[in-house]
Order: C-alpha cells, then sequence, then structure tokens
C-alpha cells in the first residue's frame, strides 16, 4: 500500500515554512537559509548532493541525520507544488527554468509538479518532471502509479502539504522546528485545526537545537 | 538583580496560547483544557492548589514537573494581564470579582494586574492583587519593589507577555508547546520577528508529549 510522506518540512516556531519575498536569488525570502541549517551538515544532504569534499567531510550522522536519511528510503515519486519548482507565480514566460537543482537533480525519481500552467516533461538525470493541473486526490493516484508500488514523498511548500493535509492523505509528516521567529512568510497551520485528531505525534529534541515531529496518522 | 520569568506558558503547535470565546465558564475559550493536559498531573499543581487526594495521589515527578517546579522557585512577585485576572473588559463593572483563584489564591506573594481601570487591592490569603495602568518598565519596577530582592514572574496571558517581549524586559521564558492544532485564539508570536537573536533557546520533548522550550536572554 502507497503512502503519502512528509519529510524535513522545516518551519519557524511561529509557523512559517518560508519567508515573504521569493524570488530567483531568495528561494526562501526573508527567511534565507535559516530554517535549513540543522539539514546542511548532515550526511544525507553533504552525500546526496555531491558536496562532499575535504572542506566538509562526508557529513554527521546524528539525531538530525538519523530523520534526515528517511527522506529517500523506499521512495518512488514525488509531489510538490509549484511554487517548490520555481518562484514564478501564473503562465510559463519561457520554458528556460528548470529547477533549482542543475543537471542531477537529488530526486532519482519521477516528480509531479503541481501547476495551473501545464507544460511538457522536463528530463534531468535520473529525474523527470512531470507538470499537471490536478486536485490532491488525483495527483497522489497520478504519483502513486508512477512510484511502482513504492511510497510517495509530498516535497512541499506549505502550501501543497496543507493542501494534502486538509483532504486528509498524508499518512506521516516529518517537521523540523527552527528554534527562529520568522513574523511574516506563509504559514503551514492555517486552516488544520484539530489536526492532532486524525495523527499520533512524537517530538524529539536535536542537539543542533531544532525538535523534530513525527505525524503518523491513525489507523 | 531581580529578574522577569515567564514560566509555563502553554501554546499551541500554531502558536495561540489562549483560544477563541473566552468567558467566566470557559477561561481558555474553545482550548479548554488541551493545552494544560501536562501540568495538571504534576506534583508542583497537585500539591501546590491543595488538591492532593487518594484519588490523584501526589502527582507526578518526571520531566514535566521538573520544569513546573521551578515556577515558584525564588519568586516574590508576578505581573498579569487583566485578561488572566478574569474574562471582562472594560471598565468593572462591579467589584465582586476575585479572580479564578478562590479564597486561597496558589500565588503566594503581591500580584500586579495590569488594567486600564484600576480598582481597589484585593488581598486573599497571602496573595494581594494590585490593580494598575502602567506601561511595562513601571511595571517591573513596581513589581521588583514589591518582590523584595526576588525574581518577578510575569504570568501571562500572551498579550501580555508579547508587550513585555517587546520592551525587551524578560530575562527567561518557558514555553511548553502542546501537540494540538488551535486555529483560532490569541497567537505568542505576532510582532516578534527575529526574537532569536535576544534569546539562546533550548528544547527538551517530554514524555508526555510535550516541548519544553527554555528561552534565556543572552548577556
Amino acid at each position: 500500500m502507497t503512502k503519502l510522506r512528509v519529510h524535513n518540512l522545516a518551519i519557524s516556531l511561529d509557523g512559517f515554512a518560508t519567508g515573504e519575498g521569493r524570488t530567483f536569488e531568495a528561494p526562501f525570502g526573508h527567511a534565507g537559509m535559516r530554517l535549513m541549517g540543522w539539514f546542511f551538515p548532515t550526511r544525507t544532504f553533504v552525500q546526496g548532493t555531491g558536496h562532499e569534499d575535504e572542506a566538509v567531510g562526508s557529513g554527521t550522522t546524528g539525531v538530525d541525520d538519523a530523520f534526515a536519511a528517511r527522506t529517500h528510503h523506499g521512495i518512488g515519486a514525488e509531489i510538490m507544488g509549484r511554487g517548490k519548482f520555481g518562484p514564478q507565480e501564473g503562465p510559463w514566460e519561457d520554458l528556460e527554468w528548470e529547477g533549482w537543482w542543475g543537471d542531477e537533480p537529488p530526486f532519482h525519481s519521477p516528480v509531479v509538479v503541481l501547476t495551473h500552467h501545464e507544460r511538457p516533461d522536463i528530463t534531468l538525470g535520473e529525474t523527470t518532471f512531470t507538470f499537471r493541473d490536478l486536485p490532491p486526490a488525483e495527483a497522489l493516484a497520478l504519483a502513486a502509479e508512477l512510484a511502482g508500488g513504492l511510497d510517495v514523498r509530498l516535497g512541499g511548500g506549505p502550501t501543497t502539504v496543507r493542501e494534502f493535509l486538509q483532504a486528509d492523505l498524508v499518512d506521516e509528516m516529518h517537521l523540523v522546528v527552527s528554534p527562529v521567529v520568522l513574523g511574516r512568510g506563509v504559514r503551514l497551520w492555517d486552516g488544520l485545526e484539530g489536526l492532532e485528531e486524525q495523527f499520533d505525534i512524537a517530538s524529539t529534541a536535536s542537539p543542533s537545537g531544532v525538535v523534530h515531529q513525527i505525524f503518523t496518522r491513525r489507523s
């Protein structure tokens, strides 16, 4: 049975998952890299992105990496919102933009990008991006088919995750709360009153200062 | 040197410290007791309120009580917002309301209640409530004098805590994040962007499901 899983969704103390003013130069807006500081030192990030070198070593293997490493286990496809693919809004002005990730995106699987403005597939390395205008349940059905029996990762951003939570389609969600008050941006929690009734919620504090929270859907 | 300390300030995952629709029957509005569930079993609560009996025993002494017990250590006075004293708004219609706590309030110290509508002092047991219309720094000066060299507790609610944080008067703050999405009520975090620059922030998860967070002002 395919599960829909959220991993490494980083939020601030005040619940913002991305900052205000996203641009090509500032993918997280005014948040900068403050929500992801816990992730970059991990072995999962360093080795997954090929950043391994003498300066950074091979990455940490502590609490943060234990959670980060689950990101890729048993995943056969990803669903992401258009905002994660790029900061553009409205119709595509050109098709030159192929995402933030260069020639070898770290997904290594099919990726369904949800957008009202469909465009042809893009294949980069082992990753194929497919652009579709679908409601959550149909997007999940497509991604599950592409995943070939493995799980589907719901990659964000916050607006997309919120829509799938509201549709009660999320099986597991891993949040990472960073000790930062962003003040503005896109909130994860809006419109989710009573979410705790659908999930068991467990928390672990990491020496890095973040708190990992795992939401597991009650069966 | 008198410190201003916040203890046991319970908030939801989405940052609400109290619910919507506060009344005499529902002191926390629609939040009910959901934010305080971790506190009631503790020895600090059970013994401090005289609820100790055969049914509840003498209270738990685990992680939650370790934090709760700090509430009373070295405190000589409390500051609270008028909303914590009662749900009324505007001028007092009568002076019969003397707070939620009966003849023996658990403060055992002077309490400065901040209100635009001053009224005569009330003494109940070892607690005297003094009603003043003062800005944060002056309220702290008064409470520090009443505390006689001990620390001052900032007792809430969220609007009051936020005002003292904005005035950079808080030395320590203990938050308790409950795994609940309230959706509406009074937020703690509004207007506090960048608060992390003033504090060291440490988190510990409790087996009860809450996360304790300690903010310590950088010297």
